[in-house]
């Protein structure tokens, strides 16, 4: 006997309803980013150990579910660590993977390559914070172009897909990792503190600017400099773009910013909304310039997010590629979907109740007719009729048609 | 630097043209299956290690992907074998999770559920055998029908993805494993031997009847008994079912195995053929009855297969639960699909090419004006036009347009 039914801790398995939901989205959003002329693209689930390591992947490294040497490659006689025990690893993210993808079939690509991933990934969270250890990811890159087009496409496709999953009041936020550099560094930072200073400042949506100050200080950083870089975070939240000047942000970048805002804008047709502000972080180190996220009203934390990352894939293969992408959050638009039961057209389903005694071959025959119209599922009938159309009723089936009437009726 | 940027070994990177295709492949084989009244489900990728070592799984046990434990819990100073090591492991068929998602699931949903698992298994296959490591399986199982409807139902809408795919020239193979035990008996074998002869005999169709007859004999089975089989083996293999009672196959089975094949030929219209085949025994030790694979014209090696499984859920449950499932082989369907050029049809691509001046909002709005017939794909024009153009026509546009002249023109 097995000691328990349960999937793996921390992970989910998905009903009929769920699934024919997860679905659609899934659908609807490859529908969207294929109709720009993105194209899929998949990568295997697992990845050498070195490349996921090697990722400049930040707290999500330590999340990794690492896969044991097999055969003569496992030996346990000489084991100092556990890297001594794996070579390989399930991916945490579509990204790492995707650069890897790129850097080995890039002579195979347009030379502007514009990929959808749509696919799952695994991080050993602790599973009291309610979040899956798989779950899907939706990623949209484009590699190789350097403007600002590839910013505003991915931006607009993605806020296309939201619209077409029935998303209206939703706000896109866009900050660069530049913009926050020059201000760290204008502070009164040095350079090679800016990366570890990034990573408080990041917190400010969960601690505040106070807790950051906090934390800058108990990590030994001059008090003057935090308080210093406190405040100009402060006059940024309240002044906007405009103010950056006076923080040696380059013109070039607050330009960058404001076109993209603007375009995305125009775009838009007030059917979405787009704001600079300066707490879009992100945490992934990869970041070199542009970064944004998806906010849905109602709901806390980003349905999505990306950036630019102008420097990984040159790690790879030694000539430098741009490259931008933005992740869609499945799993949390596949909550709000489905707590403010959206999307609920879906090809209706028709339960076709037979007898015992009736010839199975007929009844399947019929339930070929009546396929135009429903999904059909043919179903001995039960000796509890009722509590059969009742457990129907439960599972999503609002008709039914018995094979010796043939007639469709509703159930109630 | 990472050392390599291939995928893992034995693992396989997808390139859009390839994903275009398997995207169709899968969504017209999910289409056909709801249409019958299956629906979709999903389990984790990772099971609980014993789940996976537990299960009746024949070789693939030896080839399953083993992660290492985490955190506490892995303590290398305590390490007497690999088991030590790991506590979840991939799985490496969708048939083991079924049965523990049915066994976790069932009171949610409906009594003889029809279900459908569309997702990628793990199996580290020496990569020298041209096989991946990480492979698509299409299942669909019907759970909780003893009737011999089942198989019907699980036949006939395997057959109608298979047409509805554009397979013409296939064929169903069916067995029942009752009938090989018997047999087996028959000629003299002890019944706990029977299981180590099926191993055998299963190898029919690699090693030939003499291969078995001689591997059984290496394997020091009593030579009378072994010639006998062989002997029986041929009988069958030459006069079909009707020559089976003479070996104490009950009428029962043979009826079942006849009526199964009479109706699937009359819903069949002809367009595919089904026939008993005594050497379809399939590897995995959890069949029970039925056995059936799928045969594609003019292609050495199955295309799909199942079979009947009723002691399986009870090992989990203590209820007994009949459950019958068909895996379509998704990879080599693929394979066939895309080497001889089926499934053309497919949304046209267009390139839509714009001047470094040109305003990128303006190229939007005018590709969202072109998607009802095409996917766009807004690219910048390139110094080296004319090789853009090739470019694009290797990678499956055949059209584009220029937003300057909105002409739209072929490619050559």
């Amino acid at each position: 006997m097995i000691e328990t039914t349960n999937p793996v801790r921390g992970t989910k398995d998905y009903l009929p309803k769920e699934m024919a939901l997860r679905e659609k989205i899934r659908a609807i959003i490859l529908n969207t980013y294929e109709k720009y002329g993105f194209s899929q693209i998949k990568t295997p689930i697992i990845e050498n150990i070195n490349l996921l390591l090697g990722s400049d992947g930040g707290d999500n490294l330590k999340l990794i579910y690492k896969i044991l040497k097999r055969g003569e490659k496992l030996d346990l006689n000489n084991v100092k660590d556990e890297n001594d025990l794996v070579d390989s690893g399930l991916r945490y993210d579509l990204t790492v993977p995707l650069v890897r993808f790129y850097a080995n079939n890039n002579s195979k690509l347009l030379p502007v390559f514009k990929s959808i991933q749509i696919g799952d990934v695994f991080r050993a969270e602790r599973p009291q914070k309610g979040r899956s250890r798989q779950f899907c990811q939706c990623d949209i890159d484009i590699i190789n172009d350097a403007s600002i087009n590839a910013e505003i496409e991915v931006l607009y496709v993605s806020a296309m897909a939201m619209l077409n999953l029935g998303f209206k009041n939703f706000k896109i936020k866009i900050n660069d990792r530049r913009i926050l550099n020059s201000i760290i560094l204008f502070a009164g930072f040095k350079k090679e503190e800016v990366n570890d200073v990034s990573i408080s400042v990041d917190k400010v949506d969960k601690i505040g600017l106070d807790g950051v100050k906090n934390e800058l200080i108990e990590k030994k950083y001059n008090k003057a400099r935090v308080e210093n870089l406190v405040r100009i975070l402060e006059d940024v939240k309240n002044n906007g773009l405009d103010t950056l000047n006076k923080y040696s942000v380059s013109n070039n970048v607050i330009d960058n910013v404001k076109n993209i805002i603007s375009a995305i804008k125009e775009l838009s047709n007030n059917e979405f909304e787009i704001e600079f502000d300066i707490n879009i972080i992100r945490g992934q180190g990869y970041y070199t310039a542009t970064v944004f996220e998806i906010y849905v009203e109602g709901f806390a934390g980003a349905c999505g997010g990306g950036g630019r990352y102008d420097e990984m894939i040159e790690k790879m293969i030694n000539r430098s590629v741009p490259a931008v992408g933005f992740s869609l959050g499945f799993e949390r638009l596949f909550l709000i979907i489905s707590e403010k039961n959206m999307l609920k057209k879906q090809t209706p389903l028709l339960a076709l109740i037979y007898e015992e005694n009736d010839d199975f071959k007929e009844v399947i025959k019929y339930a070929n007719k009546l396929q135009k119209e429903y999904n059909v599922n043919a179903l001995k009938r039960r000796n509890n009729f009722s509590y059969q159309l009742t457990n129907l009723k439960e599972n999503g089936y609002n008709k039914y048609v018995l094979f010796s009437t043939k007639k469709i009726e509703t159930i109630n």
